[in-house]
């Protein structure tokens, strides 16, 4: 049995996993101490890793949300994370003592469904996850999709309207902007008149929560709706989009936003189908994540332990 | 020196070459015998290779523009091509004894470009042929990008407005509906009135062309204006998106309507640049197709000494 430790830092969330064999025998969640900045997140990490560690020296990989140059172990840019000074994989590993691997969440997670998920079997593999925001990853021809500065796969960055609203990252249109969980709840914000929303939030527009706006839509709320098939719609195209790029065997589509709306799934999955080049299709099958909130710390630990094991 | 022969099937022109070392020794252009079907264009294409072969059993690429299905060497199809039955490959080998490796035509673009043109000394690379269509190829981390059968790379159909004009394959705003020239003909057709090309054309819409569009355009008229400033903002999106998922170190521009519009090539690359997230941009090059029209026969005879060399 080969043990190593995954660790997953989203903005909300940091998770942290002992796995072994692609097991995770024991996990933390804790919420990310972002007002603490990079130096708290640090520490949180550390402390986590020696916690779950036991004792005993693991290799580490850590995946976060955002923008990671994988080979000088630095995060560019992020969800509110912005440490393009900080040494995070070289700090992280010298104090554990242990080496550490850093890549991008959805990529670890692009990991963890490959090895021991959903895209198992396969050498073509696109992973698209939606939560706060739109993340990817994708296997090629065997190997992970890195690219050239280690950015490969940021699938939510696809602009699928050339004249649509403006993106965090400043482009118009990408998935992101119609689909991430936290451009559901702003757009959900501004079309609450006659939504049950109002109703919902009590009047408190910044209560609402991306699962309030999933349980309007289920009570057959027409702005909810409308909001749903706009996300059914970017994804389909984004998907189809990388398929017809990438021509993967299987597409796996995750995610806590994703799930949460019951239909999402199943409607993206037609979508993307329908508008592919039916050559692309034809080998294709879509699937769910099957680690679900896990699979960022599963895949975290096989690639340490594929590095450094 | 080593000596293979490429050809490169197009919609409307066949051309072949003798290439010794990545360089053309001996090229031929017809016409593509569309007309006369899939058998006609095999007999024209065992005509050229027995020519140019002169003798010699020299292996063979074959670059076509569609899907192909590389694994079985057919094509599934093409703008006007609609072959599956056909085992290309195969018939054409057994017709000049000598093996045969087929492929997208702009997948042997993207190997020529590589290895013997703009996209040199680079492991993760994009090139977009801008022609009748609008077609791509890939090579990530080294290795050419061929997708789980064999229909990777089809970056034309990237859709970048997925409530645009519908495209040849059925989905909505694909890059190829903006900006491939067949396509940037129809739109000049549609948009006559007040057009110099309604005098440029003599008052004959069918005979306006691709490049009556750049002259007219170079000439400030404004439809034609609005049809490259269309063609240059999807293709901007388009090949910002493919920045983002594929993270290369290079992309390579090319093919004859690309720059049959002089400002063309600088306006797309100025525009993904501004789009793409910046740490995908920071190693990248956005480059002019160094092969030209020749880039197709170079990538099909450098493929086919790879394979049976």
């Amino acid at each position: 049995m080969r043990c190593s430790i995954g660790v997953d830092i989203g903005h909300t969330n940091i998770r942290a996993a002992r796995v072994a064999d692609g097991v995770p025998t024991e996990v933390r969640k804790e919420r990310t101490d972002v007002p603490g900045g990079p130096e708290s997140v640090l520490e949180q990490a550390r402390r986590l890793i020696a916690e779950l560690s036991g004792g005993d020296r693991l290799p580490v990989g850590v995946g976060i949300a955002g923008q990671c140059d994988s080979a000088q172990g630095v995060l560019r840019c992020g969800p509110g994370f912005w440490w393009p000074d900080m040494p995070f994989r070289d700090r992280l590993s010298a104090a554990v003592g242990a080496p550490v691997v850093l890549r991008n969440d959805v990529v670890m997670a692009t990991v963890g469904e490959w090895k021991h998920g959903a895209g198992r079997g396969v050498d073509d593999l696109v992973c698209l996850f939606v939560g706060t925001g739109v993340g990817g990853g994708a296997v090629v021809g065997g190997r992970l999709l890195e690219g050239a500065s280690g950015c490969g796969g940021h699938f939510g960055h696809v602009s699928v309207q050339m004249d649509g609203p403006v993106c965090s990252c400043g482009r118009r249109g990408c998935v992101e902007v119609y689909a991430g969980g936290s451009n559901v709840e702003k757009r959900a914000r501004l079309a609450l008149d006659g939504s049950v929303l109002k109703e919902m939030s009590g009047g408190r527009p910044g209560s609402i929560t991306c699962s309030m706006v999933a349980e309007a839509a289920e009570r057959g709320d027409e702005s909810s709706l409308r909001i749903r098939d706009e996300m059914a719609a970017a994804l389909s195209s984004g998907v189809a989009s990388i398929i017809n790029s990438l021509n993967p065997a299987r597409v796996v589509l995750g995610g806590s936003v994703m799930f949460g709306f019951p239909e999402l799934h199943s409607m993206v999955a037609r979508g993307a189908l329908e508008q592919c080049l039916r050559p692309a299709a034809d080998k294709l099958t879509i699937e769910r994540s099957a680690l679900g909130d896990l699979a960022g710390t599963v895949g975290a630990a096989t690639m340490a332990l594929e590095f450094y094991g």
